[in-house]
């Protein structure tokens, strides 16, 4: 089972030319669409999205993510493998799913092997159809990821900056995503669920449903992905606060009434 | 195989976690997108569309459908099992759908028992992932309805309000769909075919072909899914009409020429 | 294994009724979503995005083909076999396609026996439900092409004129694509890579990465599909240009330096 994450857009000829190509290889193996709709070049959004999908997908998935603003550069193409496999740009796309797949061994997909694999030209713009999309789809059938190329350090593998950065009495969060509503969530998981959350200026309360503040008013929750979550009721928080995907904002936690 | 229709959107993780959270439990079920973009909340669409898919599929499809603003509330989580199934909250969005499936039975999803069943916590949010999604995968191998929780009346699952109703010479008809076009789409069927319909005012004749008016006119036609349908050709009926769905609104079947 | 090319958006019934009528006469056969997306109505976007989808999927693909302004009217809906099939309106929509499946035969499908083998009436509206999706999983059972109706000339299958046209010192080229972008993209493949590319009066480097011109700036380039595309790096060719899909404008490729 193969899963596409992409930021292709549905209107356009390249989600068909990368199924075709990972149908031609294996005509046997489901592809599942998780989303082309990310936002276009947004690596941490596609890191999340494709952290929520590898959460719930079962063992053996192979995850191909395609958020690639480097395509053409000197920018490597990776496998990693663990419980499932992650197939994606070296460009900090795989920092979150990487969380979740008991990682063991990476591999750099090289160019020239994949060239002599698949038997055409590798183009400069479209690696989700000549490299990742037929790197998996080899997987699918049970290639072994070191026929793909060398074995590189796990730590080696870049990641982007999304850990919650503790302060005295306060985190520095990063936005992670902005879903259709304007709900902001933020990089914080597993903390003690507190009275108030205090953002840029606003004490903001924080209780689990949105129906239990009024129409306009902030929120606070953990959300169904376990991150925190800063939301208006019937409004847009990201509009409020103005904060988009990536923009990095003090939060309290505060665990005392009043 | 199993359908989804929400209103999830294309852009998020949801449909991801979803279709992951199927598939964990059931590798080989084939999942069919309806569509992830109902209008968000529209009770009356989401079933609209998931009868129009009841219509088509062939027996034992199970059909999710999570238009679901009740999540969290005491709304009732639903299987009705005829010889297809659907797996819906108990919101209405069911109304349509039974038209089709011949249904024999209706269960309750018992939450608890759900949550022994997938081993992990369901969230108060995102029922379609931690609930129908499961219990739809579940049902597909070859699992009781039986065994989600207990039986319930049929006669007392919710259904909307969408007979037509019968006055003197006219109809009260809801808007059941707009689509894309802003054609409108009435909830009334197996009518015999007039000469003319009034609606709001305005005599509209009643002819088959879109072509057959100039553009900018009106026309009433059966639609490609038989009900009654008020379109403009080449513009928006909705517009020019000020309907959206859920609108009730008279309706005259003219037989006489004139 | 079915792919579905249309212009029926992703919000309404139309791609969910389509899916059952396929699955209705072939549970097992995959059916895979190349978009459904297409500019309302523009064969040559779906033709070309036809291609780009057949030139990468596996023999035997059935390319089911949906973009039919002239439902309801005489045009014939067609199936053409090669090395995989198309399933189309025959209204030029086969024209990119058709050079890369090694066509040997086509088929006019007769109305009449088509109601007769899936048992209900076709409507005036809608055959993407009724002729060709269940066509296309007739075909996928391994019913013969002539079974659905009389042979017709391969030759006579109508064809969108989307030859390059060579005039004495340029060349007269159609526009086939406007992706996301704005990058245009013009029916002219196999040619020797110029230095500059002349349009409408403004000379354009040609340079195959984007990055290489600033931002703002005009380039043409192969494209992934390696027909030759006019693009802004950061900006839309299509808006300064003032092109739309099937304006057709004339194109200078020099050689020289200067």
């Amino acid at each position: 089972m193969i899963t596409l994450t992409t930021d292709f857009g549905l209107k356009g000829p390249y989600v068909g030319e990368m199924k075709g190509a990972i149908l031609a290889i294996n005509p046997e193996v489901e592809v599942i669409d998780i989303t082309h709709s990310i936002t276009r070049h947004s690596i941490i959004e596609g890191s999340f999205v494709m952290e929520q999908a590898v959460k719930y997908f079962p063992a053996d998935t192979i995850h191909v993510g395609v958020i690639d603003p480097g395509v053409g550069t000197r920018r490597r193409a990776i496998i990693i493998e663990g419980h499932q496999f992650l197939v994606v740009p070296d460009n900090g796309i795989a920092t979150l799913p990487l969380k979740w797949i008991d990682a063991k061994s990476a591999y750099e997909i090289d160019l020239q092997k994949m060239e002599a694999i698949i038997g055409r030209k590798i183009s400069s713009t479209f690696h989700g159809r000549d490299v990742f999309g037929p790197a998996g789809a080899l997987l699918s059938l049970g290639y072994e990821p070191s026929r793909f190329g060398k074995e590189i350090d796990l730590e080696k593998v870049i990641k982007l900056e999304l850990e919650p950065k503790k302060e005295e009495d306060s985190w520095i969060l990063s936005v992670i995503y902005i879903d259709d509503f304007g709900n902001v969530i933020l990089n914080l998981e597993n903390y003690e669920k507190p009275k108030y959350v205090e953002v840029l200026g606003r004490r903001i309360p924080y209780i689990e449903t949105y129906g239990k503040v009024n129409i306009g008013e902030f929120l606070a929750l953990p959300g169904s992905h376990d991150y925190l979550e800063i939301a208006i009721n019937q409004g847009s928080a990201a509009d409020v606060l103005g904060l988009k995907v990536g923009d990095e904002v003090e939060v309290k936690l505060i665990y005392e009434e009043g």
